[in-house]
Order: structure tokens, then C-alpha cells, then sequence
């Protein structure tokens, strides 16, 4: 790739205050953008006293070295598609990234929107941390350490696609993904991991500068951090230069990118020093970092700047020269690209047309149709077996899937037959077309991978990512982002109840599924058999979805086909699986527990109890039904509703009159023990719940009389001593 | 500190089916110990077709040369203070340590016990994974990662109470912790996170064993890691010893292990290869990881290693010979220790005494009336500065407090006048009696490690831990495993709603509570007020809560000292603080929207529509309170009961038949625009309840018909397509 723009140009550009001096150096002129650049930083933080200044001022020479440099994008259309895209990990520095999106042009970015900055304002754009819905912005990155991660999602996205579809002279997608990662954004754990796996791939068209300003919230870096970073990466298979101080010189910056875009076969560590606050006399202290400089040494900044201490929000003419041709040159840019894209429709028009589909956000036509159908089921299968089917099906049919799993790919049964692995070509393990994905050990970062591959084009890609839904835990402050962001990444969490059995209670995700029931935009699916797990997919990865993250919870041990399971009401959210109309009882449950609650109900209404089971995958899709279907399907003026779950009952009192459900974590031991003994079999639940029917005498529990059916038998060591 | 076992002994040890070879080598007894460590791990994996075999069979050398040659520790007392330390943190390879525990002489480890393992039992010891409740286990490793953190608490517990507690002549405290750690485990993020800070501060009684035997679950590691590990350590202050290969060479993992303990300054890496399911056909695959052998290969194995097919579970005495004296040399070590800890109390008493308190799980005496009173309190501060309060007040009176913030202090307000920060004393920033802990933004470590610090000894230590309630998602693995595992580590969530304002979306914890109410064991507490911080503190750090974690939710804003709160009734859950007798309606809130919900109850009342409100500091303390408590203080039979908090709704339909409560994430924007206008502002409040009140006509919503006062208010960007 070659790159856009290396050519300076000598046009000058001083303060308005001052005289333009004839024949000014480049460097005079570049000092004049970094100044205005960091006084309209130091401006908006201090417009409403709140704000993060501090990078914005030292590393807008980091700034301008990418934007009016090196980077290929079109201010025009930030949604060209071969883009080189820009990830802000310390997305604190928000305001770096406003600043030069409106000097290089971004129409939206005017100086008015950048006033929102920290302002009492609501829907304001130029929030505290950058937001992936407004132009320019490639990810929310949010807290620190994400944004690597989405770094090398999106870098992982673009190889991958550029394998796929680039022929012999026709580079269509080679664009380079730039992070920006400081000192406390680079301590993160799912950073570290997601730069592991960068170095494994050797991903080349990802560049990241680490700018160590030595300065954090708290102070200097050495109190916390004293690696040798460069040194980390290189070990972890990254090309690192290192750089040195670049606070005032963006031509070293400028050349240093340069020899980083030249690198083949790694990933690159741009190694710069800067100095934070830099302009002002507070540079160099965590007293910049985030709080405004004070209206007294602000003015005295701008006086030592050469700036008149009364304006505020200046920007010389010169400066947005300078910037001027990279609108010109973004347009020429994206408009060869449209020439070659079009003249690769006219030779390659299945590689077209399959790649148009994937940027509609379409998945491959009529994929409902190949999955399994109820009557060629198997009648007892685990749901993670279920799941199996599904990929085996559409995966390797349909370029946009891209499985894998966290290092259990022989647990959570997510490889198919002849896939190829994603890997790095120089191994002979796979190549960057391969779209079976090996993330080890690495839930955090395999998440956070996911959410930036799909953020390089919503839609474009379907990832499906799995490992026990404990492990969910580790990863969900991604899978969190993802809802946040609307991106369809779909997890497959198995193992998903008490029977991981020998594992014991540090596996038990007794509490997990609370949690992804409780974030908003996250959908947490539950199927009770190998029909719901059909139906799970299509919510999953259905249109209505495209902008939603999913987790499919799934069962390590095999479960019957119900004959009243239907895939296509699990978009209901909660439906009756078994019994009818009469009935006195609603037994609603999940997962694993479907199946018990019907033998439970089959026992209750033996006994004359006339008893009715719902199923249901999903809570947030019933609370989407209107009240007449919720109040039909679990009634509870009319019956008695108990809901049974081997997790704790977070959230099941919106529901029910009373629960089955585990009130610690269990011990160490085959399912079937360990249901029994925690009171989930079905003597127990059958007597249980009989008991509480025939005392309620047709007088139901209240609101807010919830009672926990077996609170009394288990063995209470999380009990609280009062 | 010198090694306790270098000598080797001259005791043959040869399988039972073989005669003793007189004469025979240190290197054949040897390999009569490791095949009849791989034999027994083999059969107890094949005796349920149930196990991990791999890294038990792999690395028994590794377990001889530390349990047999290196480590102090006395198998007859396993709590005796002064011993080394062990953690598995490759948590898989419990059997490994079954073993070692057995064959060393620990009592309670008897093969009969060890058959548990993977066995249909309730309650055995020797589950999949090792629990600390068990003797000899020092902590509950779990899913991977953790251990290595943990290990790393161990270490920084041991180094301050050697710093604070040793004299000349009195090392009473200089025991080394031990870790082994494998391809899978090393992975992780939240170990990376913790090898960062172990080099940061030079932990040299800490040598983590990376066995790296190239085998994961899926298969070889090359196709998920390639990176230079030692090297990578090397870069984060690790003194690396690369031993080669050590399957059967357990001379040469003693010398290394000897080589590391005298490493000075730093923590170290010894580096080993072994060879996964060793004497089995099968090594060196991953089908030996986590399957038993079979049946065949199990009794070719044995022939293969001279021993009898067709017996099992077979340890020949020549065996528990060589493991013979070290029940004997660890006596002598613990009695010879006895000697020192006695004269210590005699020379130092002060320093005894404080020890000992310490030892006991006490806290200072006394230290509650240390807590600022009521009438003392600010009348309007933020619950986070009350929380600095508290630690001001304690922190520097007692050295069981160990502090410190992810990197925010000036944010979590964790910092006291005087305090020492715990640094490597190379450095002139601190040493290790430091008790002021710079975590640095590793929020998952800071988490691990400070449940390794509690496992030392539990109650020795405090660890008050600190950031926003947002990166307590980025812990929550680690504060889980504190709950299961019962360890008291204070965490302080601060920015706990989504008044953290211009950070925005992705700073707002709206899910988070949610999670932490739902762990079994851990207590998340949300005071209302600067005095219901005193009764979080009372509670947390209290006896009562001496095994269990509590999470502290604090408030970024000023809230006012309500007139009604009462720090004792803060260990009730949920009580009264304003209004009483005769109302009709009762608000139910926590936190920040206490005095909010007071302000809406006047105005009710105002209305002729009698409101009190009830503060709920913790949910899991009201539900452990009597029936009668709870329904006379939530009397949803009697008063239309609504709950009111800034976050989503899960698990209020249990208290309450309707909430005013957020749907999804809100924007960026200063606290009091957000509450307005997500339909949190009082008029709003008091429209929505007194209309659903006069609807009602006291005919209250049912179970199951819990009302979302603010669905139809708020912007529902997160809502489902359906």
C-alpha cells in the first residue's frame, strides 16, 4: 500500500495576533497548529472547568502526523470503506480526536459541536470518551485496554477480508488500523491479551503508538509501571520503534509512521515520548491529566504561546490551511478506490457480489432454511450439541461466520469440518482467510477482538465466540460494550449450569446469567432443547439482531426433544411448552430445567395439582410482548407461578410467585447428585411445590412475597451471619 | 533464609512387583517416585473415566523437586504460619497436588480420599479443581489466571509482614510462595496484570514455575501462543532461569529451585518443558489433557514402566520411603520455629502483641468508635468523601489496613495524610511496610491479588481496594472468587451512577449492581449517606463479615446527611428513614436517589397521598432478616410499594410492585440533566406514583405484574426489534 500523503507543503500559518512572517520553516508552522491545538483543548476544559487536556496538548503533534500525514480516509465520507481506521484506546483523550477531526475538515465536527465537550448538555456529541455513532469514530472504546483489542479486531477483519477478496491487481481492502494506547490503557490485562494474539497473527496492517507521557490520574508512571514495554512487545512477536520525544516534532512522528507502514509481517509498536500538558507550565504533572489547566495559568499558556490571553477557541486561518488539502486528497483517494472497485465488479463478479452482500449486512439468502428441522433432530442431545449442528450447517457455507472458541473448541463443539484456522501464512496452521479463530486462554480479548471485527463494517462479519459461561465473566466488560455499541457478536457460553459436575463451584456461573439478563441491548438466550437452540441462532443472528450482541447459553449434558418446543416462539421470549388450559400451576424455567419442570408437572398434575409449563429462552424478548400475551402466559392472578433454575433467583420475582433455585454455589459432583441434593430433583420439587399450592388455599403470594423454595435445604455456607 | 531439604537420601524405592535393586541409583528411585506419581494419576482419571491426567503424569518432577527438596512446610500442621507457600495455578492439575499431598505424609489426603476425585460424591474433598477449605490448599485457584495473582498476594503479604515483624536475628517471617503456571494459565490477562506488578516491586519470595509443555486443551500451542515468554517476564522485572527439559529429572528442578530462592530484588521465572501424560503412549498430545488414557493404553502404560497391569492404585513403600522424612524435617522446622517465635515475644512484645491480634483476625480494639459520629458529619458530601472519612480515621491507626486505588485516587478518595506506599525500596517512593498500594489500572489483578493477601492468613489483613463501580466488572471474576472463597477484601465502588456525567455511556454502571447482589456470599452495600458509610464500614469490615467480601457503593456527588439514617441499622438491609404509621405508599431506594425519593414522598404526601421511604443499603442483609421485619418494613399488602434507583430494574420485583428505574444506558451529561431527563427528576417521581397510586384504587399490582415507571419516558435506543 502505498501511502496518501508524505508531501509537505509550504504554506505558512502563524497566530492571528502575529504578524505571518514571510518565509517561515515547516517546523515554525507546525508549531503554530500544535499550539492552537492545544489551546482549544485547554479552551474546552476550561469553558466548563471539566475536562482531560492533558494528552490532547502533548500528542496533537501524534495527531497530525496521522491525520494530515499518513492516514487514508475522506473527511467527506467517513464511512468509505477503505478507510484506514483510528482507534482512540485511551479514550479519555477524547478531545484530541475532536480537535483534529474538525481541523482536517469533518464537517460534523464544528467548533460549536466540540463545545459540548464536559458541557450540560444531553445528546451532545464530543463526549468524555469517544462514541461509535458519531462520524469519524471507529469503536466506543471506553474503559482502557478495550480499545487495543477492538484495534486488532478491526486489523484481524481487514486481513481477513483483504484475503478474501484482493486479487492480483485489484488491492481493494488494504487499509492500515492506527491505535493510540498510553500508559494506563497499556497496563490492562485484555490488552496485553489482545497484543498476544496480534503478535501471533503478525498483523501487519495494525500500528500502535504507545505514547508514554510517564504521567497517570495519580501521578508519575514509576509508582505503577516500570516494564519495559518495547521490550514486552518485541518478545511478543511486535516490530517495535522506538521514537523518543516527539512532543513538538511531527515530522519525526510523520517518519516514523512511514517506516511502520513498511513493515511486513508483524504487527508495529510506534514507541514515542511526549509531554503531557505540554505548553503549559503544569506539562509533565498528573495535575493536566484531567482537570483544566485554571483560568490563570491558561491565560499565562496562551500568553507564552504567543496567543492573546483574552480570545478563547482560536483557530488562525493558517492552521485550517494547512489542514486544507486533506479533504482534496481524501476525495481523489476514496475516488480511484470507486474506479477500482468498479472495474473489480466487472472481473470478479462473484467476489463482488458476495462482498456487496456482506456490506448490506446481509448474511448468505435463505440460511433459515438449512438448519436442522425439529423431526431430523436427535431426541437427546446436549444443547451445545445442538449448537454443533447449527455450525456445521451454516458456517462453512457463509464467508461472514467466523468461529472459535476460548481454547475448548472440544467442550463448547465449535469446529467443523474442513475449516480452515485463521492463522498467521508463515505457520503452516492456516492463512488470514481461515475463519476458525484460536484465541486461547483469552476471554477478555477474544470479546473485544469480536466487537472491533464487527465494528470494521456492521454487519459484514458474524462472530461467534464460545467458552463455558462462567468464563463469560472474564469477557464481560467486552460483551458489555458490544450491547453498548449494538454489534452482533454471538457467544456460545456452555457448561452453563451446577452440572460441570467434577469441575466444582469455581466453574458453577450460578450468577452469570443475572448479569447478561441485566444489561441493557445484551441478549441472553436460554434454549431448553435442540428445536429452542434452532431458534436461539435465528434471534441471534436474524436481522432484527444485526445490531445486538447475543449469548447462547448451552448445556454440557444432554437433554430430550420436547414436543412442545417451537423455534419459531422462542422470539416470544416465554411460550407453554407443555399442559394447557385449566391448570392451577405454571412452572416457567430454562435451559437444563425445562425438561424437569415437565416431569415435575406431570407429577403435580397426577396428583390433581393441574399444572402447565412455560419455557423461556428469553426474558428480554418477553418483556418486549404486549401485556395481554405476558399475562396469558404466565397468569399469575390465576395460577400459582414457580420458577425453577439452577442459578440464584436474581430476577425471577418479576415472574413468579415463588422459586426453585440455588442459594450458593454447589460442590464438586456429577449433575444428577447434585441436582438431587440441592432439592432440583423431582420428588422434592413435586412435594415443594405441591405443599406451597395446597397452603396458599387459592390466597397467593403478594407482590414482594417471593419465596425461595429452597432456601431451608441447602447446606447454606454463603449464608450470611447476622 | 535457607533451604530445608537439599540433602538427598540413599533409599532405594522400586515397585512392589519388582525386587529391590541394591545399589541402585538417586536417578532410578526417582523414576520409580514419578511413574508411581503418573500411575496413580492415571487410575484416578480412569477409575470414573473422568480427569486430567496430562499435567500430573507431565510434571510430577516438578511436585517431587518442590514438596520432597525445597519447600518448608510441615505436612502434620499445614497452618502453621511460617511455611512456604504453594499455588496451582494451573488449577486443572489438581491431581497433581492430591498426590504430592499424599505421598508427603499429609493425613488427611489418603488415596481413599484422593478416589474422590472426579467421583460420584457430594461434598469430597479432592474436586476438580483444589479448595481452600481443604488442608494444604492454599487458595481456590479456579479459572486460570487467577492463581498466578493470587500468588502474587501471597508474596506481597509475606514480604510487609517480614518488613513490619522481623527483627535481627528474627526472621520470623521469610517463607517463599511458589506457583506453577502452564501454557494455558499464562495466558490470561488478570496473570499478566499481576506479573506486571510483581516485577514493579521486585517480589523476590515469589518464583512462579512456568511448565510449558506446549499442550493446551485443543491442541499444540503454537497455534495460539508464540510468544517468547521468558523474555516477556524478563522485560517486566523477572529474573528468568531456563532449565530446558525435566520430565524425569528432578536434580536438575532442585537446582534451579535453589538457584531461585537466592535470587535478591526480583521475582523469578523458572522456565521448564515436561512432556504432557509422560510414560504414556499418549504424551505429548492434548488427547492426555483432560480424557483418562482408556483402559488399554492405562495397562500398556504400566507394563511400559514395569509395573503390574492389572493392579491399581499402587504406591510401593520404597515409595513413602523416599517421601519419609519430610513430615520429620518439617516438624523440626516448625518446632525450631516455635523456639524463635517464642524469644521474639520475649525481645519484642510490642511487635508480638500486634502479630498476634493480627493472627487472630482481629482488627484494632476499639476501632469502631473511631468512626466519626453523626453529629460530627458534613451535612452535604459525597458518600465517597465519607468514605475517605473512614479511612483517615483507621487506616494509619492499623497496620491490617492495606489500601489503594486502580490508579484513581484522586477520584476513590483511598489516600491518607502520612501514608507509606508499598514500593520496592530500590525505588525512593516507598518499601514494603508500606500499606498504601499503587495498583495502577489493573483492576482484575488488584482484585486476585487482594484475595491472595487475605488467604496469607485470613483476618491478618484488610485490603480496601478501590475504583469505579464500572471497573468493578473488570474485577468481578476475582471478587467472585473471594465470595465463594470467603476472603474479606473491601472493595470501594465510587462513580456509582450515572452521575459520573461527561465520561459518558460507557462509564455508567447500570448492570452492575445487579451482578454483585446476585454472587452468593458477597455483600454489596449503597449508603444513602455519609452515616450509612459508617454502618457499610461497621458491616464490612465487622466479625460478622470476617469470611466475606463487600463491595461499598459511594456516591461521585454531594448528597445531603439525611435525618433519618442510622449507621446500626445499616446491618438490617433495609429499615425506615423517613415517614411511618399510616401511609399508603412506601418508596424503597439506595444510594443517591435516597434523598431523592424522600424530596418525591413529601411531595406525595403533600398530595394527601401518605409516603414513607425505606433505604436499602443491602439487599442480602434484608433478605436474612425475619419475615415479620420484612413485612412490616415493605408492606406490599398494605402500600403501593416502588422502587427507585439509577440503575435497571433486576431484582426489585422481589421487594416491590413497581420502580422508577433506567432501561438502558444514558448519555453523557452532568448528573442533574441526566436524572430529569431519564425521568428520575422529583415532579416527574411524583406525577408517575401518584397516578399509578389513584389507578389503582387499592388494588394493587400482583406478583408477576411488576410496573416499569419509566419504559415509556426514556429514549430506548437499547430496546428490542421484535
Amino acid at each position: 500500500m502505498s501511502p496518501i500523503a508524505t508531501t509537505t507543503t509550504t504554506q505558512t500559518a502563524t497566530p492571528k495576533d502575529k504578524p505571518t512572517k514571510a518565509g517561515c520553516t515547516p517546523d515554525e508552522r507546525e508549531e503554530t497548529v500544535l499550539n492552537t491545538m492545544r489551546l482549544l483543548a485547554a479552551d474546552l476544559c476550561q469553558q466548563h472547568n471539566s475536562g482531560h487536556p492533558g494528552t490532547a496538548m502533548g500528542a496533537a503533534s501524534i495527531a497530525v502526523a496521522l491525520y494530515r500525514h499518513q492516514m487514508r480516509y475522506n473527511p467527506a465520507n467517513t464511512e468509505w470503506f477503505a478507510r484506514d481506521r483510528f482507534v482512540l484506546s485511551a479514550g479519555h483523550a477524547s478531545l484530541l480526536q475532536y480537535i483534529i477531526l474538525h481541523l482536517t475538515g469533518h464537517a460534523f465536527w464544528t467548533l460549536d459541536v466540540l463545545k459540548n465537550y464536559h458541557g450540560p448538555v444531553l445528546h451532545g456529541p464530543a463526549a468524555g470518551h469517544p462514541e461509535i455513532e458519531f462520524p469519524g469514530i471507529e469503536v466506543t472504546t471506553g474503559p482502557l485496554g478495550q480499545g487495543i483489542a477492538n484495534a486488532v479486531g478491526l486489523a484481524m477483519a481487514g486481513k481477513q477480508l483483504g484475503s478474501l477478496y484482493n486479487r492480483e491487481g485489484f488491492p481493494i481492502i488494504d487499509g492500515k488500523v492506527w491505535c493510540f494506547t498510553g500508559d494506563g490503557c497499556i497496563q490492562e490485562g485484555v490488552g496485553m491479551e489482545a497484543i498476544s494474539l496480534a503478535g501471533h497473527w503478525g498483523l501487519d496492517n495494525l500500528i500502535m503508538i504507545y505514547d508514554q507521557n510517564n504521567v497517570t490520574v495519580d501521578g508519575t508512571i514509576d509508582a505503577c509501571l516500570t516494564d519495559d514495554t518495547p521490550a514486552k512487545l518485541a518478545a511478543q512477536g511486535w516490530h517495535v520503534i522506538s521514537v523518543g520525544e516527539v512532543t513538538n516534532d511531527v515530522g519525526r512522528v510523520v517518519a516514523a509512521l512511514e517506516k511502520a507502514r513498511g513493515v511486513q509481517g508483524k504487527p508495529v509498536l510506534v514507541h514515542v515520548q511526549t509531554s503531557i500538558g505540554a505548553g503549559s507550565s503544569k506539562a509533565n504533572t498528573h495535575l493536566v491529566h484531567g482537570s483544566p489547566l485554571g483560568v490563570d495559568n491558561l491565560a499565562e499558556t496562551k500568553r507564552a504561546l504567543g496567543f492573546d490571553s483574552a480570545d478563547k477557541f482560536v483557530v488562525p486561518a493558517q492552521v485550517y490551511e494547512y489542514f486544507s488539502d486533506v479533504g482534496p486528497r481524501g476525495a481523489a483517494a476514496e475516488s480511484k478506490w470507486n474506479d477500482l472497485f468498479e472495474r473489480y465488479r466487472q472481473s470478479y463478479p462473484v467476489e463482488y457480489a458476495e462482498l456487496s452482500r456482506r456490506l448490506a449486512g446481509e448474511l448468505r439468502e435463505g440460511w433459515e432454511a438449512d438448519l436442522p428441522l425439529k423431526t431430523e433432530l436427535p431426541s437427546d442431545i446436549a444443547t451445545r450439541t445442538a449448537s454443533s449442528l447449527v455450525i456445521q450447517a451454516l458456517a462453512p457455507k457463509d464467508a461472514s461466520w467466523l468461529t472459535g472458541p476460548g481454547d475448548l473448541a472440544s467442550s463448547c463443539l465449535v469446529n467443523y469440518p474442513g475449516q480452515v484456522e485463521f492463522q498467521n501464512p508463515i505457520t503452516n496452521l492456516g492463512d488470514y482467510t481461515g475463519r476458525a479463530v484460536r484465541w486461547g486462554v483469552r476471554e477478555h480479548a477474544m470479546a473485544a477482538i469480536a466487537n472491533g471485527i464487527v465494528a470494521y463494517h456492521p454487519g459484514a462479519f458474524l462472530p461467534v465466540i464460545s467458552t463455558f459461561l462462567m468464563f463469560f465473566l472474564y469477557s464481560s466488560p467486552a460483551n458489555r460494550m458490544a450491547a453498548l455499541q449494538r454489534l452482533r457478536v454471538v457467544g456460545l457460553a456452555t457448561h452453563d449450569s451446577i452440572g460441570v459436575g467434577p469441575l466444582g463451584p469455581t466453574h458453577q456461573p450460578v450468577a452469570v446469567a443475572a448479569l447478561f439478563r441485566a444489561i441493557p441491548g445484551m441478549t441472553f438466550l436460554r434454549p431448553a432443547d435442540a428445536e429452542e437452540v434452532m431458534g436461539a441462532y435465528l434471534v441471534a443472528c436474524g436481522t432484527s439482531h444485526a445490531q445486538r450482541p447475543s449469548i447462547i447459553s448451552l448445556s454440557r449434558n444432554n437433554l430430550p426433544l420436547l414436543q412442545g418446543t417451537d423455534r419459531n416462539k422462542v422470539k416470544l421470549g416465554a411460550y407453554v411448552v407443555h399442559g394447557g388450559d385449566g391448570a392451577v400451576v405454571t412452572l416457567v424455567s430454562t435451559g437444563s430445567e425445562v425438561s424437569l419442570a415437565i416431569q415435575v408437572a406431570d407429577r403435580l398434575t397426577g396428583e390433581g395439582i393441574s399444572t402447565r409449563v412455560v419455557s423461556m429462552p428469553s426474558q428480554v424478548h418477553f418483556d418486549a410482548q404486549p401485556e395481554a400475551y405476558r399475562r396469558a402466559t404466565l397468569p399469575t392472578r390465576d395460577t400459582l407461578v414457580v420458577s425453577i433454575e439452577a442459578y440464584v433467583s436474581t430476577g425471577w420475582a418479576k415472574y413468579a410467585h415463588a422459586g426453585a433455585h440455588l442459594v450458593g454455589f454447589a460442590h464438586a459432583a456429577p449433575a444428577d447428585l447434585l441436582y438431587e441434593y440441592y432439592g432440583l430433583g423431582v420428588d422434592n420439587l413435586t412435594r415443594k411445590i405441591g405443599d406451597l399450592y395446597r397452603q396458599a388455599k387459592g390466597s397467593l403470594p403478594a407482590a414482594g412475597e417471593y419465596v425461595e423454595l429452597l432456601d431451608g435445604h441447602v447446606p447454606n455456607q454463603y449464608a450470611l451471619a447476622v
